[in-house]
């Protein structure tokens, strides 16, 4: 496993397919990592039109046709390929498990969004250190107290992620993850985790927690389970999503969303 | 008329409410205009996917609910206050009008879609010469020979833009325009027009020529007449966009697109 960063996207998502349950911040380095979100065709217009009014949560990537199993940027099989899923049925979870083929409908429109792993790279390129990297663990993520514009039948809070930055290195972490807006860009909230409703670090809505040092502050990203918590806030009768900080790998190169 | 560059958008909107038809290039600068099409709620889906998959041509800047007539970047009525609007049934234009509260519908949903012109005050301050606006006339337009990524019934070429730019220059366009990817961004194409299809600069599928002077490079940018290119090919029963170079004028900043 001390491989995982160098692992082509193929070759992790066969490790995936084949069963194996790990969050994937730190695998592929260099390669796309996307949120999956699936939804019947009958409810895909409010989710693209969600997306379009809140798009740093929510940056698609790719759609695909109803039924399909690949992506345009995923050569694989979304129901297998990604580490863990959670289904849902009227927004309450029903299971998570490690392949939906046995909850997989013909009416699924897939939609990939982009995820904050992406970036990782570039921050540790600029002597940004990640701290869940460092532990192994699964980032931590929060529901925060600020709603995303609504969109038809679906509502809900942004989803932040949150790493801890040295106080010095804050500002480049900003000017870094600025240039992948198609992997939520820039912080949206740098310090006061009070203010976005976050009243305790260490108990994460999603993930686990990290250790925020003296002299660091925590810095807070849009986060790709924000479409999950509209799932659960909106009961949709059915949704799929990846669980959270196990994404889709995709085929396509980190660098694709950099902007000048 | 010599003040159009510093009209605040609702006094431009006032104008065209009252009946005023002209190319919107060179009004109100500082605030985004945008490309409109307007569809049934029946075809929003696949017009919503395909301007996700085709961003360079479709950026979406806003999108309203069925029936409404304005919206949240544009503090006006989408029926009268762009200067002019082509009205399409099954793919053939049927009416060009100053305004379409005859032909509106409560089904019917407003896509507002980033324009050139947005960027063109900035290509202006980096000194750039914009040929069009010297000359006082509309921008030319031209169907290509690439197509679109297709979603569901829409399909159809992409349309482009062309402003001749001076050779020593040509680079300054791009870097200035890149910064604007919400309103087409950086060209799709830089010299060589046949490669595009484009045989003849001076017979523009919309809008009207001007001249290429010795010294100068025609400069395309993706254009967001193509979804009524997409109109046109793929014949929904119904649909409204504006005539071409005769854009919404919002009440959003330019400077709201730019990246870092």
């Amino acid at each position: 496993m001390e491989d995982r960063a160098l692992l082509a996207p193929g070759a992790a998502r066969s490790l995936f397919r084949e069963g194996l349950v790990t969050p994937t911040s730190g695998w592929s380095a260099g390669w796309t990592q996307a949120n999956l979100l699936a939804l019947p065709r009958d409810r895909a217009y409010d989710f693209l039109l969600f997306a379009q009014r809140n798009p740093r949560p929510c940056p698609v990537l790719d759609v695909t046709e109803p039924g399909e199993v690949t992506a345009s940027i995923f050569d694989g099989d979304l129901r297998t390929d990604l580490p863990a899923y959670r289904v849902y049925e009227n927004g309450e979870q029903v299971a998570e498990v490690s392949d939906v083929v046995a909850y997989w409908r013909e009416d699924l429109v897939c939609f990939l969004i982009g995820c904050s792993f992406t970036f990782e790279t570039a921050l540790l390129e600029a002597g940004v250190p990640v701290r869940h990297l460092e532990t192994g663990t699964n980032v931590p993520m929060y529901r925060t107290n600020r709603d995303c514009r609504p969109a038809g039948a679906l509502s809900g809070p942004m989803v932040v992620s949150m790493r801890p930055v040295p106080a010095h290195l804050v500002a480049t972490a900003v000017r870094v993850t600025s240039r992948y807006p198609a992997v939520h860009g820039a912080p949206v909230h740098i310090g006061d985790p009070g203010a976005l409703g976050v009243s305790d670090l260490d108990r994460p809505d999603f993930g686990e927690p990290v250790e925020v040092r003296a002299g660091e502050i925590p810095v807070f990203w849009a986060c790709g389970v924000t479409p999950q918590a509209a799932v659960m806030r909106s009961r949709p009768p059915f949704a799929i999503g990846h669980a959270p900080g196990h994404m889709a790998i995709t085929d396509i190169r980190d660098t694709a969303h950099l902007v000048p």
